[in-house]
C-alpha cells in the first residue's frame, strides 16, 4: 500500500487562457486552487467529500488569508503544497506555499475548514475523521493568521448583485472563490495594473444561495479596503484587502 | 527531438471543489477548458501565444459548437482530445473530443480561431505559422458546424451586465467563458437540474472591454434559446443553447 504523503503537492503551469490581464495568476483562481489543493489532499487521505457525504456532512471554507511576494506569470511553473498543521473536532487548519521549481517562494495562504451538515447546515463534528491528527505536519508558513475583521463604518463604495446559476457549486451555495471575485472586482483595473494584492483574507459566515441579492461594500480601514457582503441585512462575508505597489 | 503529436489529450478529473451544482463539468468550465487544451496543443507545436505575439498578433476564439451526450462528474476520469481539421491565412479550425477512459464518447466541440492585430485589434494574417498545416488530422467530429444565428425578434428575458475585473483576461478582453456563463445564467437553476446542455453554439463577432456594460437578451427560436450580448447597441456575440432532458 502507498504512503500519502502528509504534505501533498500540486505542480500548476498557466496557459495564456487562464492568465487575468495582469498576464498571470488572478487572486480568484489562486484562491480556487488553494480549495482544489487542499480537496485532493483530503481525498487522498480519505477524508474528501465522497467520505464526509456519508456521514451526512460536507466540507466549508471558514477562513482563508494568503500573501503573496508575486503572482506567477503565463507558462512558469509553480508547486503549490498543502499540509494540515492542525485538527480537532471543531475544525482543520490547513497550510499552504506557493514556490516556484527553482525555490523562489512566490506565497503562503493559511485556511481553516468546518464541517457543516448536508440538511440542517448546523456545524457538524469532525470526530469521525480524527485519524488525520495523525498527519499534522510542523512546517513553517510564516504569515499572520485570519484575524478579526471589522466592517468599514462608512463604505464608500456599494454595488449589488444577484447570485446566478453560474455561481453556485456542487454544495448547492456560492462557490467561495467567487466571493473573492465580487469583493475584487470593488477596485478598478487601473489599481490592478499598479499594484498587487499582497494580503488577503477573508471569512465565510454565511451560505449564499442562487438569486440571493447580495450588498457588497467597501471601505478603507488603515491600510485595507475592507469588504462585506450581506444578504437581506445579514453579513455573510467580510474581506481586508491589502494593495502594494509592483515589485 | 520528440514529436509533437497531431492530436494533443489532456486527462482531467474534477474534485468536489470544481463541479457545478449539478455535481459535474459546467458547460462554461467545458469551454475555458476547450480554450486551455487548444491554447496547450498550440504551445507544443510552437505556435502559441509567445509565438503569436512576437508578431504583434493574438490569437482569438470566433466560434464554438459543442454536443455533450453527459457531462463529467465528480471524481470522474475523462480525456479531451484536440486537432486541427483545417487551417489557411485566415482561421484555423480545431475538433475536439471529450471520452472518458472506458471509451464512452461524452461529447465533441468544434472551434474556429482567428488572429487579430494586437494594436489595430483588425484581422491578421496566418501565413506565418502555415507549417501547422501539415499537422491537420483527418479524425471524426460527428457535429454539426457552427451555424448562422439569427436574434430572437422579440427577446422575453433581458438583463444588464457590466464587466469587471474578474472577467478580463490576458488579451485584456472579456473571457470567452465568461460569456457563456453569462448566456446560461439567463436559464435558472431549476432549468439546469430538469435538463442538460445538449448543444451549445456561440460566435463572437467584437471584443467588450472592462467596464463595457452589455445587455444580456434572451428568447426561444424554434428548439433553442437565442441569446445576444451587445454593447451600445452592438452586437458582441450570438449564442444558440438547446436543452435536453437528462439520459
Amino acid at each position: 500500500m502507498t504512503q500519502i504523503p502528509n504534505i501533498h503537492s500540486h505542480r500548476f503551469c498557466l496557459s495564456a487562457a487562464q492568465c487575468d490581464a495582469q498576464m498571470g495568476l488572478s487572486p480568484a483562481m489562486l484562491t480556487q486552487q488553494i480549495i482544489e489543493v487542499a480537496t485532493e489532499h483530503a481525498d487522498l487521505l480519505g477524508v474528501g467529500f465522497k467520505r464526509l457525504e456519508q456521514g451526512g456532512t460536507l466540507w466549508v471554507l471558514s477562513r482563508i488569508a494568503f500573501e503573496m511576494n508575486r503572482y506567477p506569470g503565463v507558462l512558469e511553473p509553480y508547486i503549490m503544497s498543502t499540509w494540515i498543521e492542525d485538527f480537532n473536532r471543531h475544525f482543520s487548519q490547513r497550510n499552504f506555499d506557493i514556490i516556484t521549481p527553482e525555490g523562489e517562494v512566490l506565497g503562503y495562504a493559511r485556511t481553516i475548514w468546518v464541517a457543516i451538515d448536508i440538511n440542517t447546515r448546523k456545524p457538524a463534528d469532525l470526530s469521525g475523521i480524527s485519524s488525520i491528527a495523525s498527519t499534522v505536519v510542523d512546517r513553517p508558513c510564516p504569515i499572520a493568521p485570519p484575524g478579526k475583521i471589522r466592517p468599514a463604518t462608512e463604505p464608500e463604495i456599494i454595488n449589488e448583485y444577484t447570485f446566478q446559476v453560474s455561481d453556485i457549486d456542487l454544495n448547492r451555495h456560492v462557490n467561495s472563490a467567487r466571493y473573492v471575485e465580487l469583493v475584487l472586482n470593488q477596485m478598478d483595473l487601473d489599481t490592478f495594473d499598479a499594484y498587487r494584492l499582497g494580503r488577503f483574507e477573508i471569512i465565510y459566515h454565511h451560505e449564499s444561495y442562487y438569486n440571493d441579492c447580495a450588498c457588497v461594500a467597501s471601505g478603507m480601514v488603515k491600510d485595507a479596503l475592507v469588504t462585506s457582503i450581506s444578504v437581506d441585512g445579514t453579513v455573510h462575508c467580510l474581506a481586508r484587502s491589502i494593495m502594494k505597489p509592483k515589485n
